[in-house]
């Protein structure tokens, strides 16, 4: 009854973002990506799918049944892993997206982006390896000095050692101000560190020789707050002349997730022998200017992450309703004949078109941020970088969380769907479910994401970003329109940007006023808000694509693109205009009177 | 960091629904519950509680972390129930509501429904084992001769013998229309059975001598569909004279449940050796009929189940929430002062009251309708138990299923809230999540529910059901203006029960007009529709109740009821009344303008 293979992800809707969406041949056009064309795409994407469906998904089950274990104060990942990482290094996903110059390959983000989403798809857990060793390689590209760089940063970038975020402290949380961990100057050039960090992914392992730790601390002296942080580089071994040789980072406990099982979370102790050596990275107290350059990348890496837990599961829901055989239709209720599938309940539909409106809305979403990526970054014209620069900006925390909360629910209805069978650890469903719940938690959870969507995103550059956003949908509309995409689709979502637009000056003024707390009270509102628009908005782009190809001869790209394959796009943005984008009205009114239960609510009360 | 103890359901609210909401004393008058008064209640619910929270909440973790094993054919569960089971069969709860003359004590449901919620939330798994031996035994009650009442009922009333509901099989999952299980009669008054069931909650266990399963299987010959399936006694050991001898029901798996991993889940063969006995309880062919006239009953206390789950994760969120430090109100960000209780986070407050809005008013709808059972069955008036069971049969798929979804929303915040932490297993939270996904896909699931209430029960009766509604909405309408509640709040209640009588009667046209599909096409918004309404109902009563204590001398009643106890019942009425209630529109429109995009969505498109 358990359908054997997964897709993951779409082959057809990977194609249609890129050809039919967004012309990824325009890239090729910037120097940065000149070297590429859509073949070497094609075959740099097709690599990591065949990687994700041979290796990693056929692992995902061995990794969450068996999770790192802690043995004298080392952690043993599953022996499976290092097959797994091999192949992705050999694949040479760490530095892909980066210059020749750091040993990358300089492919595009929203290339890599696709890629991504099989990989995730396939094992998130043996994905985040390289994807934290690939952030942790790029902060120290980005502002380390030469010697961390050759020292560090290459072996990185090349998988030979992996790299962690060290942040999260036991007592701070997500509040970075309140880092303890503190750095002691010498005369030798390093610093001594000394204090506990908590939650550290692939904190340690058995996979490469080195874990290389990018860690916030204090400088003895420093301000107190966001201010005093300084960013350093604190390997798990130091180089002793050829040597490695111990570095005094302790791991103290294994956290046991519940998801993301192949990937250890542990408590790190520093300079519990106080010879815990750290290197200076860039100046001292930039420390949280820093991660914030590189946070917009790791958000949308969750929010991709996020898509792809959802779209692995929303695969096997599929799968699995097209041969579990249940019931009769409603006007056929003749026993005598055989129960049918139960994609022919149109409750069933009802649960996998709202989990594809979902994952392929957000996948589109996805993409199209990290293509805002590439034109923010390669662009030759400094004003399409801004523009891209500011979408960027704007939807980053959409990205992050609107697939970790929606596709929380997509993969609760793939549960749902199996029944009884999706209740067990038989059936993959449940462990996916337990995968995404991280993904509203981690790097900064839902809660922030809006705060800093309302409060500093939206306000920035006096609403820039939203007329940016605007720009941008109304390019939509007219593509829409010209498709004869069906034309109240396109006049409600022009509607609901008026309604964005309308909103989000009055909260403006408001917080302008002095009532910051007034302006920012129903910030998840306004987030949901947003996303149902902006999500309304791939699935209007889509309608038109979908509306074109339809009206021409097909097949046409792709040649196992049918008409019914655009059809089922027509029906999935029809549900989102129809059932999610009309909430939009009822979220700005909260947000606009204030509704203020919460905000007058003293917790004692409780 | 972690709370040490848990209320599991707030002491206060279940004196306020007792004593203000439902004065229980009405019951008294009723001459079924005469023996019953104030005291012995509080002191049923009392032992009750105690139990919870001495025994079953502090084993929770333990069962959770080392579910049952299957070893020669035979289930082993974890010792500590052993103690458990005998705590809960001391207290006498199996039989508790039932009359004096099968060995029960006559208690009120709706007194029941407090006791079992402290017991659920302190442990679903080790209740499940009485809940189900109560269902199985009320069957043999209601509808079994003589000889297997002495035989099975007497010894599953008091918990010498436990009780399964035998349903389900592998290909028929919730179409109880395919069972295929036979029973072929013998000359010597017991069939024969043979055949497979999967799911069987409780199906084996070494806590007592037996198992006596409830089964659905269909006599040799017997028509098709539901109405040839008839209702069988099968022990799992049957009695040879003065000796247990085995009946031929093998374990022929164990299911690994997600959650609820106290109580194994079980496939079980009848009649591998063929010689599987059975008794025919009632009449042939009545086996859906009967099961449908307990499913009430079943499906209430899922319902209260999935409160339980809700309410004891919630109470773990609010004292996490109090102790847990970090980060600064949005107006004070000097990092030179400490961090703050995350409850001064006006997005951690809202979580927390929606938390409460869900849980408190599921609490009290809940009690409400096994209130309204006790009225439909003991009320001396034939008007008021006609209008109780009408309502009682119209709430039952909102009472199973609100609980169920929003419950597990509920959970979610909870984890939500506990942060990084929240993602461990070193906390609870995580797996009152799992446990909760299962009450929207056992006893029916959601889509399940939301047919039967619209195809069936809100039609019943030319639309009885919605009128007596209604007529006690309004009851509550009324209270509340005279309690001095803001006439906002009452005026969009009632029109609230306008906008479902109007959208109720149109789609009562559409399925009488023929087209029951287009009735039917949105029966999971109009679930969520009613829900919702029916919630607001909840809390406009607690709002008349909150409002009424505050204009008179504070404490009153039970002393440890304050002003502020009273202030969040207003603030979570408030947040239900202007943050749900106002989505019903929509709803309305969905169901109203029969959205199709499912409909007309072929699968094989997707």
């Amino acid at each position: 009854m358990q359908p054997t293979t997964n897709p993951l992800v779409d082959d057809r809707d990977v194609e249609l973002i890129l050809d039919e969406v967004l012309d990824v041949t325009r890239l090729f056009r910037l120097p940065y990506f000149a070297e590429h064309d859509r073949e070497t795409v094609a075959m740099f994407i097709g690599a990591a799918r065949d990687l994700a469906r041979d290796a990693l998904y056929p692992a995902y089950r061995l990794l969450d049944l068996e999770p790192p274990q802690l043995v004298d104060g080392r952690v043993q990942v599953h022996p499976r892993l290092r097959q797994l990482y091999a192949g992705l290094t050999e694949l040479g996903v760490i530095a892909a997206p980066r210059p020749h110059a750091v040993g990358g390959s300089q492919v595009p983000l929203s290339v890599m982006a696709l890629a991504c989403a099989y990989m995730m798809a396939g094992n998130a857990s043996a994905y985040g390896y390289v994807g934290l060793t690939q952030g942790a390689a790029h902060l120290l590209e980005a502002f380390a000095d030469d010697h961390l760089k050759s020292t560090y940063m290459t072996r990185m970038y090349a998988g030979t050692w992996t790299g962690t975020m060290a942040l999260t402290e036991p007592q701070a949380g997500s509040s970075l101000a309140d880092i303890t961990t503190t750095a002691t100057p010498t005369s030798d050039g390093h610093y001594l560190l000394r204090g506990s960090k908590i939650f550290i992914s692939g904190g340690d392992h058995d996979l490469a020789d080195n874990v290389v730790h990018m860690t916030l601390a204090r400088i003895a002296g420093a301000p107190a707050g966001m201010k005093g942080v300084s960013l350093f580089c604190v390997p798990k071994r130091r180089l002793d002349g050829d040597q490695l040789v111990d570095n005094d980072v302790a791991v103290t406990g294994l956290i046991h997730k519940i998801g993301w099982r192949g990937l250890p979370s542990l408590a790190l102790a520093y300079g519990e022998r106080g010879d815990c050596r750290g290197w200076l990275v860039g100046e001292p107290h930039q420390g949280i200017r820093y991660m914030f350059q590189m946070m917009n990348e790791a958000r949308i890496m969750v929010g991709l992450n996020g898509v792809a837990t959802a779209s692995v599961a929303y695969h096997e829901a599929v799968a699995y309703a097209r041969v579990r055989t249940q019931g009769r239709p409603l006007t056929a209720k003749d026993p005598a004949t055989p129960p049918v599938a139960i994609t022919q309940h149109a409750d069933v539909r009802r649960m996998l078109l709202r989990q594809k409106a979902i994952v392929e809305g957000a996948l589109v979403l996805l993409v199209r941020a990290s293509w805002y990526a590439d034109l923010a970054n390669h662009a030759t014209d400094p004003g399409e970088r801004e523009h891209a620069g500011r979408l960027l900006e704007l939807l980053t925390p959409i990205c992050k969380s609107f697939p970790a909360e929606k596709g929380f629910e997509a993969n609760a209805l793939a549960v749902q769907i199996h029944g009884g069978y999706g209740y067990s650890s038989e059936y993959l469903p449940e462990a996916w479910l337990r995968d995404q719940k991280l993904n509203s938690i981690h790097e900064g959870t839902t809660g922030i994401q809006a705060a800093d969507l309302l409060g500093r995103r939206a306000m920035a550059g006096g609403g820039a970003g939203l007329l940016a956003l605007a720009k941008e949908i109304e390019i939509t509309c007219a593509r829409a329109e010209a498709a004869g995409v069906d034309p109240r689709w396109v006049a409600d979502l022009r509607r609901a940007v008026a309604v964005v637009s309308a909103l989000t000056a009055e909260l403006a003024r408001r917080g302008l006023g002095g009532d910051v707390e007034g302006m920012l009270l129903h910030a998840t509102d306004y987030l949901d808000l947003l996303s149902t628009v902006v999500i309304a908005w791939q699935w209007l782009e889509l309608a038109a694509v979908a509306k074109a190809a339809l009206a021409g001869p097909l097949p046409r790209g792709n040649a196992s693109r049918d008409a019914g394959y655009y059809q089922a796009k027509l029906a999935a943005a029809q549900y989102w205009l129809f059932t999610e984008l009309p909430r939009i009205d009822h979220l700005a009114t909260l947000c606009r009177d204030g509704e203020d239960s919460y905000a007058k609510l003293d917790p004692d009360w409780l």
